[in-house]
């Protein structure tokens, strides 16, 4: 089997390393992953600069990882399939990212962006993510978890370009309590900002890292997170409201 | 009427001015967009680096328009609603973007990402594009379709949240034929990379400025533009796919 492993984390990131460790174990794996972290990425592509591309090796200095791309998660899922990859893989995985991916954060996720670029190739894309307590990350353990739910979608045949999002539960909190199959939350989150004045007397704003969803809808990606289940929730990209578009077609409409 | 404009071309596009000034005619408008370009930055938000703002005024030095941000189409969003306008908006408009919004592309926009963020915020929100052939743009025209389109969107009086996705054809190519409420189309486009290598003998790319839809699926917000149709397709942003959803609740999970 032949993977492409990729992350918004970037190439030298903990997650990516672990989780490549696992899949090493399913079949062979390249990695296409940016050069930098692109945390929230979202479904961002490079167009005003080039990509730059690296080839990476393991510290041997002659085991061959894969591209670093000076990108995005999705330039990368793009240039390697289309540029990079001597054969097309059977798999994209994207992760192991540093947080969970879920509720509406995952429209703000370079990690998922790169499964979905994946998917628009008909090529079948799996997010990885692993949510964090306090910035302590046990990623060799996700990594294992993570190469276990993989293993079981892969079994099932999945049609191509099938996408799934998968988030480990905090580790430090207990052990993981088994998988859920949930819709992604789309109840909103609060957050907010740092409002400070630079030296020359300018206004800025840091995103804070406090946010919180208080009313998440139940059985979600969210709710079962929080009680320690790995959540598995099949995506698509087709962002029509399908129920509104019916009603929308009885409105009638003029121009001039 | 109180309406937040912005867009991901920068608050200097002549596609927000021509905009703006036709919705003038329906409420009061303040402006917070990029500083600078940002297209195709997705729903990607601002994380690593500050986001400085700028109030900007009208030639006259005088006419308050709003502010410039250093940051994301979805940055300028939050920002505006929880620090920068008095009061909350009762609509955010999005463009108006110099290029289509159709397809997969409702993806990679940045001017789509701005509107799901107000929608995030239980703001109803209209993305407002305007497809170009030869880089020849008739703003003031599009922008009178535009505002023609949101006015019989907000006379309805959708339900707070309402999420709408607004495409005006190439106005070059003859008369527009009137307005058609359609899904987004999910077919794939075929792109590609131009190869280079730079003068230290390191490879490189550009994303091709060509790309194109070859199989459309019919009766989509893309082969409705090609037929000069202005488009309106209703969105949301739950990425579940929920018939997917019940066949994977089935599957037995299991990890140690």
């Amino acid at each position: 089997m032949r993977i492409l492993l990729t992350n918004d984390d970037g190439i030298y990131a903990p997650g990516l390393k672990a989780l490549r460790k696992e899949l090493l174990e399913l079949g062979s794996v390249t990695v296409v992953a940016p050069a930098t972290e692109q945390s929230a990425a979202g479904h961002s592509v490079t167009l005003l600069t080039p990509l730059l591309v690296n080839e990476v090796f393991e510290d041997d200095g002659k085991t061959f990882i894969g591209w670093a791309v000076e990108g995005r998660p999705a330039d990368c899922v793009k240039l390697a399939l289309l540029e990079l990859l001597p054969d097309p893989p059977d798999v994209i995985i994207s992760g192991l990212n540093a947080g969970s991916n879920a509720g509406i954060n995952v429209l703000y996720s370079g990690t998922v962006a790169a499964a979905i670029e994946g998917a628009f190739y008909r090529r079948t894309a799996i997010a990885v993510s692993l949510e964090y307590d306090q910035k302590i990350y046990d990623f060799p353990t996700a990594a294992k978890y993570s190469r276990q739910v993989i293993e079981q979608i892969l079994a099932r045949n999945p049609p191509q370009g099938s996408l799934f999002n998968v988030n480990i539960p905090v580790l430090e909190r207990g052990p993981v309590k088994g998988v859920k199959v949930l819709p992604q939350n789309v109840s909103p989150y609060t957050e907010k900002f740092d409002r400070r004045v630079n030296p020359r007397g300018r206004t800025y704003f840091w995103t804070s890292p406090e946010f919180t969803c208080p009313d998440p809808h139940p059985d979600t990606d969210v709710t079962a997170l929080d009680e320690s289940y790995i959540t598995v929730t099949p995506l698509q990209f087709d962002l029509t409201d399908h129920a509104r578009l019916e009603q929308l077609k009885k409105w009638e409409w003029k121009v001039e």
